[in-house]
């Protein structure tokens, strides 16, 4: 069978990645934070990542980075957005936005798959709003401050985030290349 | 006579490692920005840019990074204090601290050094406060709302201030070490 490991610090990855794949390809693991670049571009993260990746590993990988954009705050925070979070927090980032009316905001993920033949990168987009206050208990990050389609990503079961996902879309479009690309 | 390049897209700075080394080494300018690691200290971006730069160069050089560190917002924006300028701005800075009472803040620069013989990091950093307004045309960045001595930074003359920065201070501790241990 076909085997991608997956090049993270986060074994909830893992487990997802392994869903996708389920009968159609073996999915490992190798733990490690690896360092990044900065950009404000999650695919160029991601595609430096992941050469680095496949430079010690040799063998085919993905690594993925997500980023949380606010079109009022002219991107931010960005790629930045775990850094953020840590710092200011949601509530620094609702300081930044009082009385704001534009709340446009999504998150994207890119997923970059290494192997010998190159680096390929996938990316998944959610569009929403940023909400005035938090709202939900479920997921993390900015979950409870992103609406989409009328609920936050907190006020949404795991389960079901994880079909609709930033992450999930990058994940999916990945494994359609993948599929027809890798056999 | 010694030699050091200087590894920046500013012209600037070149001018400004020159006129600390007249009569004692020959500066030269690579001018490029290099990709940088994502990391809260400055020591630790400049050390790897250092090192990428000897990679490529194989001379003598140096290359730097400052950051801006706020203790009421957990060190925000320290490293990332470009992006977060480009983006919320002071504005947005104010805004995170107002009614805030703890306004301590400080400039953190570091220049790394590498040559034959490894990379050599030097640390210069300027404590002060955030103002609540910005104060003053003088100089770039956060100039006008750091406070230091009952001036911001950009009520300094530029001369004076390339006597007194986080800068000059990192630029002196590399200068005293390269001229006692590169002669």
């Amino acid at each position: 069978m076909l085997q991608i490991t997956v090049v993270t610090g986060n074994a909830n990855k893992v487990r997802e990645v392994a869903s996708f794949f389920t009968g159609l390809a073996e999915v490992g693991h190798v733990k490690t934070d690896l360092p990044e670049i900065k950009s404000d571009d999650v695919g160029i993260i991601a595609r430096a990542k992941a050469e680095a990746a496949f430079v010690l590993l040799k063998r085919p990988l993905i690594v993925d980075d997500t980023g949380f954009y606010i079109r009022a705050l002219n991107g931010f925070p960005g790629a930045y957005a775990a850094y953020v979070l840590d710092t200011i927090g949601m509530e620094g980032i609702l300081r930044l936005m009082e009385g704001e009316t534009d709340r446009d905001s999504y998150f994207e993920t890119a997923i970059a798959y290494a192997d010998e033949e190159g680096v390929f990168v996938f990316k998944g987009r959610v569009e929403g709003t940023v909400t005035s206050a938090p709202r939900g208990s479920e997921g993390f990050g900015y979950d409870p401050i992103f609406e989409t389609g009328g609920r936050t990503f907190a006020e949404i079961a795991i389960s079901e985030k994880s079909e609709v996902s930033h992450r999930a879309r990058a994940l999916l479009a990945f494994k359609d290349w993948f599929l027809k690309n890798r056999k």
